[in-house]
């Protein structure tokens, strides 16, 4: 038997399993002191109530025969493809439902997608970028180019008219950078995306922190439907990362190399997938609903109080980051030239706070480091106090 | 952009979405006719008090702050990982919990273990066969042998030391004919494995059904920690279809190609996966915990009522038939002669029952079919009324 040998050009280890180790170490020999974590992008505030009351109706129900729910729709259940689409009509996208597939998460989708593309292919990936990206690509057999971010351009990359390719990957609000594409600069990855006859996977994982006027779909930005797969999430919107749940949107005329993409999908997933839990589902609609959304809107606006004194203790300490509005993370510049790990180990060590080292996400991260909003109110006023002081 | 040209290889529509066509078609035109189905293999027993009352605490907690869960370990909680290896200690299997990954099912994880195999490998699958065997490895470039069965074999195909491959399927029980493998044979099938240096990928989504003295894992037979990855799941055995749960076992010193396959999954989930709900994994630990296993033990005797009933009015017709001890399918010799799709017309024409035509599963299905024993007690008795009625 011959194993995928793609597997040996992976970089050793997953960036939060090191963070996870050092941090394990330091809490080992120093137990006496509060560790701060603002590293992993994970949701702190329990689920939405209403979320909670759908699923425990949603549980009882698989409890009765009357009400008992077997296999479900691969695509997901009609009731939850119809939220979502009509979350996205009131978006001004107009998506069908039937060009909406649910799945357990925006990672599992924007990994198997893949599936779906030839061996070999090009993928541009953003630099600094969400490891997935990267790692599912040298999986797969493709070949990676950047496209770099840095101080001048904002961490927006645009296109560059003689870089081929065929999968542009854009995650906007990005992880993990918290910056945010506006309409022209969508409009001209689209343009490049349908010149290049290539496909742009659009993660729009955190589309829910956009406050401003800037686009929260790529299917706001005209001839995306000839180009893009849109690849949604609950887990920050709702703070499913526990409970999962994901979406991908493929235009049902999507074609390219003579097969059309939205097909494609529905086979792959009718053949590897086996539906989310119906429990699940019955959570996610309810988040789709009005009080759900409600209830996650506060949520949402109680993290950005937290991006907001972020974003103020950088200012006051005269520090350049991207992020911090319409985004849940700020992405900043090491203060003194310092380098991103060299920077972890500090923040850990004299103001016992963790973040995230900007080398870890390639590097154009280099001598950055991000830090995120999704927890406590106090911890992050704390933790921002502890900042200040040490780097003053 | 190029796309996954091996898609054009698949076989245009998947078995069950024609059957469901063209029970839609008959129904619609008989709205009077009261249809018994018996084709597709789905539970229809609501799940089990105790996992229900598991998940409607995990719900309660992840609605509260102090008890919410976020991100999930990869290859799932200690407390299932623990629970399955617990079960298989019972079975005499030592089974590591760090052996275990957790996954949303076993259709998930045979589909997606693909990944670690290198292109254009050799898949050895049975004839029939549950077609996801065969589409995943069209899917991914692969080569397809087949083992047949048939009557002589009693659909228990066994080694054919001159056949050369890198993965042999084994379902057993198996599904679609019901026949289960002994000790001796899956011993035979392990030697060989181990001579081609194969792999196997071990169902084992029906092994609760067996209540002879027949093997419940692949792991009860000498070497197979060297050869094989077991892949089980709940959706027949604690009624998981609309719930989703499975499992892979890959042992940790299993290598093949200078390629240690344990590392290789850990991270392949570690990338494109994020673990299975916290709420199901709940859901799940209830089914492996005594009071679960006994309400699920009931449920499955209940369902092997039905499958004594079917195999009992085929010994009065004098019909051949696998299964239907042991499985909750039996695979019955179509009578006259007939071929998989008459028979299956002329079932829903004259008795109003639906099955399954065993031509959908492969050649060696050809004029076979399958009835599944997860109906209603009342519906399976009298669909073994109009049959007998029918076939007189």
């Amino acid at each position: 038997m011959k194993a995928n040998k793609n597997y040996q050009n992976l970089q050793d280890s997953y960036l939060f399993a090191t963070i996870g180790q050092k941090v394990k170490a330091y809490s080992e020999a120093n137990s006496d002191k509060k560790i701060i974590r603002m590293g992993i992008g994970d949701v702190t505030l329990p689920l939405a109530p209403a979320v909670v009351a759908a699923m425990q109706k949603a549980v009882a129900e698989m409890g009765e025969p009357e009400t008992f729910r077997g296999y479900g729709d691969y695509y997901g259940c009609d009731f939850l493809r119809t939220a979502i689409s009509d979350y996205y009509k009131k978006k001004d996208a107009k998506i069908s439902h039937e060009e909406v597939f649910v799945s357990d998460g925006a990672k599992c989708d924007v990994s198997n997608i893949l599936d779906i593309f030839a061996t070999g292919s090009v993928a541009l990936v953003p630099d600094p970028v969400y490891p997935v990206y990267v790692d599912t690509n040298i999986m797969a057999g493709n070949k990676i180019i950047y496209a770099p971010g840095n101080e001048e351009n904002n961490f927006l990359p645009m296109p560059d008219e003689g870089v081929k390719c065929d999968i542009i990957y854009i995650c906007s609000p990005n992880n993990p950078t918290g910056a945010v594409y506006n309409k022209e600069q969508l409009q001209k990855w689209v343009n490049y995306a349908i010149a290049q006859d290539a496909i742009i996977l659009y993660d729009s994982a955190y589309e829910a922190f956009i406050t401003d006027d800037l686009p929260t779909t790529i299917f706001q930005i005209e001839g995306a439907e000839k180009c893009a797969i849109e690849i949604g999430s609950l887990s920050k919107t709702a703070g499913f990362t526990g409970t999962r749940c994901g979406y991908a949107i493929i235009p049902s005329t999507l074609e390219r190399d003579g097969m059309n993409l939205h097909k494609m999908w529905c086979r792959r997933q009718a053949t590897k997938y086996n539906a989310l839990p119906y429990i699940i589902q019955r959570g996610a609609e309810a988040a789709f609903l009005p009080e759900g959304l409600a209830q996650n809107k506060k949520n949402i606006e109680y993290y950005m109080q937290n991006a907001k004194l972020l974003s103020a203790t950088l200012d006051e300490l005269g520090i350049w980051y991207s992020g911090g509005k319409n985004a849940p993370y700020v992405w900043l510049k090491c203060p003194d030239g310092l380098k991103s790990w060299d920077f972890f180990d500090m923040l850990i060590e004299k103001a016992n706070v963790v973040g995230t080292p900007g080398a870890g996400f390639g590097s154009q991260g280099e001598g950055f480091f991000r830090l995120s909003a999704f927890g406590s109110k106090e911890n992050t006023t704390e933790a921002m106090e502890r900042v200040k002081k040490f780097l003053k």
